[in-house]
């Protein structure tokens, strides 16, 4: 499939069916490798027909973070389903609704989710999330005890199934560079296998999820682990390409934005493309926040970054872009820029809609 | 109509409709008493159940700032739309058909957007967009002769009806207290007047439209303009709060979310509701971002502000709040939290629907 440059009439998702394909491809020779299950998180692209790009929906694990993704991909035939995020109480009647139909995964944080779990109508699996060293969610690694307590608790309980832990370790984020990615992943790799060694379980086997897509696309072994739970991989993003998860070239995502102001004197051009296409988050790019950058666009998508080229504001539907002025003598009044976002995951989930091409 | 709490599960926009009605009431009486027609801006709510509380749709004149809205608000039987924000050319086939049916006006911002209203199948009003020292889109108040020139082109173009300006001083944002929204209102005026006291325009009536929140809801005149077109102030928000647009019990809009996890070590609990449902705008707290306020709850709604309450981080469904300890110890999971966000808009923008108390 190729883009149709001429139908594109407002801020469209561009994505690179051949690059995300890859990119799946890429992550499962890696799980493998790492002899590891691995549970794609689908709140990176909330798609049906994306999801369907991992393989078999009846055979494909998946982790989400909310109970609406859940009942989505329910909805369109999945059935082994993470719901990745502590639980919330007052979805108990929906989540036990849904555990009637599918293979269903709570996490919980702390012993008060007990006796929610009890008012569940059907089975579910439960994680356990464990902080080692994010700063969000979950038990602190150090507390072995009241986590093994849980744990053992879990494994009594009637409505509960399958048990594990699940650790997610976000401040990947922070990192710039594999030796940074490295640093995050050996020490949470070695707070968790202290919280394994500490804890001597002697129960049932645990499944143990880790996973952020800056270690999971960069490090090859997963000390602890049973399953990997990366989700933006799919499609990558200035962020993770400022990071170092990823190269220019393994990027699958990015909005075409038409041309609605030009300013050379300033070297600004505005696109219609707000913070309700790209939502707000942004890159640090050398001390100046980017909220995207542009890129060299083509007849088939587009080639590599431009020079100078990043969006420095975003307002509700404007989007303000720093251009050098040669490229701007050259700009329409319509005209496309093709701009790769800070974060994939929020510009799917703000525009829901997407052009698919190869 | 009051809030039925229980039925609440997942991150939920209360609007207090009292307080929005008191606003737009009181947005009402300033413009009358300006002598200048008031044009609210619906991008804030994009709603036509909230858009009625303004009076009729067909009596009432509108901005919005994308052609979606502006079909939206069409098909809702608004018939004055002025879509404010510059052209762009690849809307012209649908621009066209709207004209057919609604009292359209566009906005251009520089000559080259004179050959694209020729493709227009149907007249339009058109405001040619001024920047008067905000520097984000808009022709430089400086250029007297430039606009001239193209008021004159525009007056002679057989698909334009009525003409005129628009000025948007959205760096009354950066603002802290009625001086300093003074300061700005005083100085984009100045240079409105300047503008059109150099132009000498003998041509038919123009329409001098400016507005934004801060300086409509604090000034009481508008030198040279004959319209305002405010919007956030039908809700207001935390960033309108910390510039001083509104007092506390001003705010109309606020996001209840469900707790999920709770750290009283840390001072912080976690609730499901994040960047998909605040976006990821903030305001500036004494040095430390905040993405929202949280607030004193009560059956009714909601009442003060809690000290040391505040929105520190979001993730995409997450959200990271700092609360005092002794708050802490009495929050239960699942129990909500009603959290006065940054932005108002980009939050209806994000989450769409909502419930209606008074």
């Amino acid at each position: 499939m190729k883009i149709n440059w001429s139908t594109l009439t407002v801020p469209t998702v561009l994505v690179n069916r051949t690059r995300a394909k890859r990119n799946i491809a890429n992550m499962k020779a890696r799980a493998e490798g790492a002899e590891v299950q691995l549970r794609p998180h689908f709140k990176t692209h909330q798609s049906h027909i994306i999801g369907k790009w991992f393989g078999e929906p009846e055979t494909t694990p998946i982790a989400v973070s909310s109970l609406s993704m859940a009942l989505y991909f329910a909805d369109h035939r999945w059935q082994d389903i993470h719901l990745a995020i502590p639980l919330n109480p007052r979805e108990i009647p929906a989540l036990s609704s849904l555990a009637s139909r599918a293979q269903l995964t709570l996490t919980i944080e702390h012993e008060d989710a007990l006796t929610v779990l009890d008012s569940l109508a059907h089975s579910v699996g439960v994680r356990v999330e464990v902080d080692t060293g994010y700063g969000r969610t979950g038990m602190h690694w150090q507390q072995h005890a009241r986590i093994r307590k849980l744990l053992d608790a879990l494994q009594a309980h009637s409505k509960v199934t399958d048990i594990g832990l699940m650790v997610h370790s976000g401040h990947s984020y922070q990192e710039r560079g594999e030796a940074g990615i490295r640093v995050v992943h050996q020490e949470s790799s070695h707070r968790l296998k202290e919280l394994l060694d500490m804890m001597k379980w002697q129960g049932e086997p645990l499944v143990v999820s880790v996973g952020d897509t800056p270690t999971c696309s960069r490090m090859n072994h997963f000390p602890g682990a049973t399953e990997i739970r990366p989700g933006n991989y799919v499609f990558y993003d200035l962020q993770q390409k400022l990071i170092g998860s990823c190269d220019w070239n393994d990027i699958a995502l990015a909005v075409a934005c038409p041309v609605i102001a030009r300013y050379p004197e300033r070297e600004e051009v505005v696109v219609h493309g707000g913070a309700v296409h790209f939502s707000k988050d942004a890159a640090n790019l050398d001390g100046q926040l980017s909220f995207g950058q542009i890129m060299q666009s083509n007849a088939d998508g587009w080639g590599g970054p431009v020079g100078g080229g990043y969006v420095k504001g975003l307002s509700q539907e404007h989007g303000k872009i720093h251009l050098p002025k040669t490229m701007i003598r050259d700009l329409k009044l319509g005209d496309l820029l093709v701009i790769v976002p800070a974060h994939s995951c929020l510009t799917m989930a703000a525009m829901g809609d997407f052009v698919v091409f190869d």
